[in-house]
């Protein structure tokens, strides 16, 4: 896979993929980087990409033309154009594993105080990273880049892919290593028990039971079982008499 | 206000923060800016900082001991703790809201694989960007920095802060700038008109338009007033009379 970011903060795009655990994944050829300064594609002598507002307001929008010019660049029969921009549903883990399967994946970097409205005729989707507004979409294409990135076969340890959280709209169970007591605070003993089908069960209800009392919401989308509402009422009930 | 952040990747910290917008802010000393290397307060001659989930499973957690230690280095009466994980709400614009009152945020940055769950005891609050899964906490921090800081006194253009999105639950009108026609698409004809009580007539208008195509859920965090239902009833109508 390859990803090109349109940007005018270039620097802090090669220096994220130069100095992240994503570095590793790029030195291994896992995907192809390729960032782009959108002022190289200004057709102004002073290399301006942006401009006031007609109608009035505050701030200054970039301009479609410098933005149009280096897609033009860029762009392949197999490109997909992604814009960050406030109109569109907060990005999910499903659209990562979506998103992972293009084969080439372009990414503009919207203006801190907005791009002209043209640019939305040269895009196939807008993404954003959710109710919040940030100085520029250079964070929002790091960030998209790096849900993308690290799905990627070998990008990161498959087996750690398997068991993590959101993939099934359930939190991950809380989880302990060295030392064994630190600060008067013990690793709870079943951890080290040995006995795997405990442990197991223990975080399934961990899980359940954090996913409970923190993010309630993910039951919405995708309800308990039979077998997890069994789980997570043992659950409730231990924490209960412990208390 | 000043900001900590405890991480393993100090360079992509400090490189965002020199080569943003942000950067003109921290010139301005609108904010003071703090990276530790949660390494350097590893008791081990190795400098590491994790190891392996007690109980098995994949991949290495981060250690309390380190992370407890950076903490007493930079942790003051006025801190405020936020630790970049999963269980927590997503972030929204309230939160950068209600961060940005702060003396001194001090955020840890998660470990791709997992942090010891002892560490929740040495923190104020969680903070999750989004329902999707990073390589890292980094980028958590960036941007939970980002949507703060440009919120400060200062830090950018006060005017461009009144109009935009999410404040007030509505995404913001389309926008448009230089040249007026551009590969046959043309700016609206009403924001060259001059006439100002219009030009603010249609803005609001296309504002509920977009904001009732593409994020519709945003009227049920704020309804829709009686004023603003007739407008979006008036554009509605006007654009089934355009196609």
């Amino acid at each position: 896979m390859k990803i090109t970011i349109l940007t005018l903060f270039k620097d802090l795009i090669e220096s994220y993929f130069d100095h992240s655990i994503i570095a590793k994944a790029k030195s291994r050829e896992v995907f192809e980087i390729e960032v782009l300064d959108i002022r190289d594609y200004s057709l102004d002598k002073h290399r301006h990409v942006d401009d006031a507002p007609y109608g009035g307001g505050a701030g200054m929008l970039m301009q479609v033309e410098p933005i149009d010019r280096a897609l033009k660049a860029c762009r392949k029969d197999d490109s997909y154009v992604l814009l960050t921009s406030p109109k569109a549903k907060p990005f999910t883990q499903a659209d990562a594993l979506r998103l992972a399967k293009k084969e080439h994946i372009i990414i503009i970097c919207g203006h801190y105080e907005g791009v002209d409205a043209r640019v939305e005729d040269y895009i196939d989707e807008r993404v954003s990273l959710g109710d919040y507004i940030l100085s520029g979409g250079e964070l929002a294409s790091l960030v998209i880049s790096d849900a993308i990135i690290r799905l990627l076969n070998d990008a990161i340890n498959p087996d750690s892919l398997m068991e993590e959280s959101y993939d099934n709209y359930r939190l991950e169970y809380p989880q302990y290593t060295k030392p064994e007591v630190y600060d008067n605070k013990y690793v709870p003993s079943i951890l080290l028990s040995g006995h795997h089908a405990n442990i197991k069960k223990w975080r399934q209800k961990m899980a359940l039971l954090d996913t409970y009392r923190y993010r309630k919401d993910l039951f919405e989308k995708r309800p308990l079982t039979v077998q997890e509402k069994i789980l997570l009422e043992e659950a409730l009930k231990e924490e209960g008499e412990q208390n």
